[in-house]
C-alpha cells in the first residue's frame, strides 16, 4: 500500500463560525448553514466574495427533509452563487471529509479560499424515523435491514471491552461525566448540565451496557471554518492555525465482518498516516477533540490514537489526565456527548474547538499552551475514520 | 470573483468501467459498483492496490435504498480497505462531482491514483417514490413540498422557450430520435431501440409539452474512471486521455428564482471557466456529452455551451449539426434519454464515452479524428453544473 505523500501547497483556517447545538425547532437546515457561514466569514474579517468554493458536510438532510443537493442550496442561500458547492458525506465523518476536500482543493492551486461546513437538521422528523436515517451509516443489507441500531452495535463493541480488558461500568460513566464537566463550559453546548457517575448508571438502558448518558443526543446544527493557502493566511489573520496532517482510512461498515470489535481499525490507520504527515507521534498532541457518539468510543479512541495501550482506555479516563488540566484533555468542547452531534457538522465543530484552543479563545475551556491539537471524526461504527492534526505553527 | 487557477499538476484518465445501464433485479448497488470498479482496474491494467482514494457520486442511496455511507462501502466491497473513500453528491451531477474532487486529489500532490466513480440503484423503491426522491434536487421548502416534481419543472422551460423562440415541439422530439440512433449503437445504454419523431408525439403526456419519450428512465447503473497523474499515466497505457479542464457553477436551486429560465447561468458560468482553462472556444470542441435530462435540456446545453446563439438550439438541432456524422456530435453515447440515467453514475458514464472516443474506441459510434471532447452534467433544474474538457493531447 503506497502513502501519502505531502501536499504541495500547506493549508490554514483562518475563520471559524457555528451555530448552538442543540434542538432548532424555529430554524430550518438553511438558516443553521448561513448562520454558521456569517460568522465564519466575519471572523475570517474577509468578504463573501473572496469564497471561491464551498464544500459541504452532511449525512443524510434526504431522510431527515427530503432535500439532497443542500450544498449549493446553502451557495444559494449564502449570496455566493456562482461558486461551486461540493456535498461531501461518510455518515457522521461527512464534516471532517468536507475539510479534507477543502484541503486538497486548496493544495491542488486551484483556489485560495474555501468554506468548508457542516449541517444536520434532525429534528424535523419523529424519533425513532432519525434513528432509521441514521441506520444508513450501517451496512443496511447485513445490519439495519435484521434491525441493528447503533446503540445496539456500540452496546456490543462495549460488552467486549468490558469482557476482555476488565473495562468498567464506572469508566464508561467518567467519560460523559468528563464531557458534561467540559460542555458546562462551553456557550455552544446542547447540554450545559454537570452530571455524575450516579446519575448516568440511573438513566434508562439503552442498550446493555449503554444508558441514556452514555450516548450523544439528536441534535441540530451548523459548523463553517474558513480556509486559506497559507501563505496568504498571515494577511487576514494573526492567528492562523495550520493543517499539519489531513488522514483518513476506510474499513467494513458491518461490526461483524472486524478482525476485533474492539479496535477501529479505520482509526489506527488514519492516525498512524496523521502522525506519519505530521512527522509526530502520540505525545506530541496537547489535546484531541475525539468521536465520543457512545462512551465506549471514546475509550477505543484512546487505544487506537495512541494516547493509551490497548485495552487500557478505561484505565486512562479513570487516571483523570483527559480532563480539563490533564496531560492531554480530551473533549474539551464537551464532545458529542454534551455538546451535541448534529451529525454531518460534528467533524468541522470539532476542528472550531481546536482551532479556538490554538489561538487561546477557548474562555474558561481553555487548555494553557496549546499548541498542536488533533481531532477524530468516525463514520458508522468505524467504517470511515478522519484524523486532522492543527498547529499553531507552520 | 475570482477566477480558477492553474491545478498543480496535470492529470489523465488511464481506465474506465460500466455496467450496462438498465433495470438490474438481480444486481444490488454494491454490486455494480464492484462491477465497474473492476472493470476500471483491469482497463488500466493497473493492481487495485495502486488505487489510494475512492470518490464515489450518489444521489439519493439513503432514499432510494436507505444506505447512506456508500463510498467506505465500495471500499469494502472492492477490497480495497482501508483506502479513504468519500461519497459525493449534488443530485444528478453527483457523478461529476466526484470527477472534480479525484482531479483535486491529485492536483493537490498527496494521491497518484485515484478511482473515481458513481453509481444509482434507482428501481428498489415503487416508482412514485423515485420521483419522491429524486425531488430531493430541487428545492424542497420552496418547490417540492408544494408538489412540483422534475417533469413539471423542465416543461416550464420548454413552454418558455417555445414561447420566446418559436422553438418547435418537433425539434424537441428530434432529441430524442438523435439520442436513441446513437444509444442504439451503443451496446451499454437501457435502450437499444429507434424511435421516430411521429413515436414521440404519440407517446403519453407527463407534463405538457414533455411526452415519455421525451424524458429519461429510471435506471440502475455504475460506472468507474482510474486517474492518474499525468506524469505516470503513459506507464499505464498508450492512449491517456488528459484533463483540460474542471469546471463547476451553482445557480439558484428553485427554478422561480431565476433571471431566465430557459438560460442555466450555472452552465454557461461553467463553461466559460472550462473554456478559459482550457484556452478554447465552442468551435474547438469535437463532441460532447450533454445533460439531456429531457429534451429540452439539451436543446439549452446547445446555448448555454456556446455551440448555438440564445434561442437557436432548436435550430442546431434540426440542422443535423449534432447528430453522428455532424459538425459537433452530441450525446453519442446515447445521452440520458437512451443509454439511461442511474443519476448519480451518470456524470462519470459521461467521461467514459469521451475517453472511448478519444481512444478510438467507440465503435460503430466513433467520431473520426476526435482529439477533444466535452462533458456537461447538471445537477436539479440547474442549481449545479460541471464542465469538463479532455483531450487526447496534453
Amino acid at each position: 500500500m503506497t502513502e501519502d505523500s505531502r501536499l504541495k501547497r500547506d493549508v490554514a483556517v483562518i475563520g471559524v463560525g457555528q451555530t448552538k447545538f442543540g434542538e432548532h425547532w424555529s430554524q430550518s437546515m438553511r438558516e443553521m448553514a448561513v448562520e454558521a457561514g456569517v460568522k465564519a466569514v466575519e471572523d475570517a474579517g474577509i468578504s463573501g466574495h473572496d469564497i471561491q468554493m464551498i464544500i459541504g458536510g452532511n449525512m443524510s438532510s434526504g431522510m431527515f427533509t427530503g432535500q439532497e443537493h443542500s450544498s449549493a442550496l446553502l451557495a444559494d442561500y449564502l449570496g455566493l452563487n456562482p461558486i461551486p458547492a461540493i456535498r461531501t458525506e461518510a455518515a457522521c465523518s461527512s464534516g471532517a471529509l468536507a475539510m479534507r476536500v477543502g484541503i486538497l482543493a486548496i493544495a491542488s492551486g486551484m483556489y485560495d479560499f474555501v468554506a468548508v461546513g457542516g449541517v444536520e437538521k434532525m429534528t424535523d422528523i419523529y424519533g425513532p424515523q432519525a434513528t432509521t436515517a441514521l441506520s444508513g451509516a450501517m451496512d443496511y443489507d447485513t445490519e439495519a435491514y435484521f434491525g441493528a441500531t447503533f446503540p445496539g452495535i456500540y452496546a456490543l463493541m462495549a460488552q467486549r471491552h468490558m469482557h476482555q480488558y476488565k473495562t468498567t461500568r464506572e469508566q464508561l460513566a467518567m467519560v460523559a461525566v468528563k464531557n458534561h464537566e467540559n460542555g458546562f463550559l462551553n456557550p455552544v453546548a446542547q447540554y450545559r448540565k454537570k452530571i455524575t457517575v450516579g446519575d448516568v448508571l440511573a438513566s434508562p438502558m439503552v442498550a446493555d451496557p449503554l444508558r441514556l448518558l452514555d450516548c450523544s443526543p439528536i441534535t441540530d446544527g451548523a459548523a463553517t471554518v474558513i480556509l486559506a493557502s497559507a501563505d496568504m493566511a498571515k494577511k487576514y489573520t494573526d492567528t492562523p492555525v495550520y493543517v499539519k496532517a489531513t488522514a483518513q482510512a476506510s474499513d467494513t461498515l458491518s461490526l461483524f465482518s472486524r478482525r476485533d470489535i474492539t479496535t477501529l481499525d479505520a482509526t489506527v490507520e488514519a492516525a498512524r498516516r496523521a502522525y506519519s504527515q505530521a512527522k509526530l507521534t502520540p505525545k506530541d498532541i496537547d489535546m484531541a477533540e475525539v468521536h465520543d457518539c457512545f462512551t465506549i468510543a471514546e475509550i477505543c479512541a484512546y487505544e487506537d490514537l495512541g494516547f493509551a495501550k490497548k485495552g487500557e482506555g478505561g484505565k486512562l479516563m479513570q487516571s483523570g489526565q483527559t480532563t480539563l488540566g490533564g496531560k492531554i484533555p480530551i473533549n474539551t468542547s464537551g464532545g458529542l456527548k454534551s455538546k451535541g452531534h448534529p451529525v454531518g457538522a460534528t467533524g468541522i465543530a470539532q476542528i472550531i474547538e481546536i482551532v479556538k484552543q490554538l489561538r487561546g479563545d477557548a474562555g474558561k475551556r481553555q487548555v494553557n499552551g496549546a499548541e498542536i491539537g488533533m481531532t477524530h471524526n468516525v463514520g458508522g461504527s468505524g467504517a470511515t475514520a478522519v484524523v486532522h492534526i492543527l498547529s499553531r505553527n507552520r
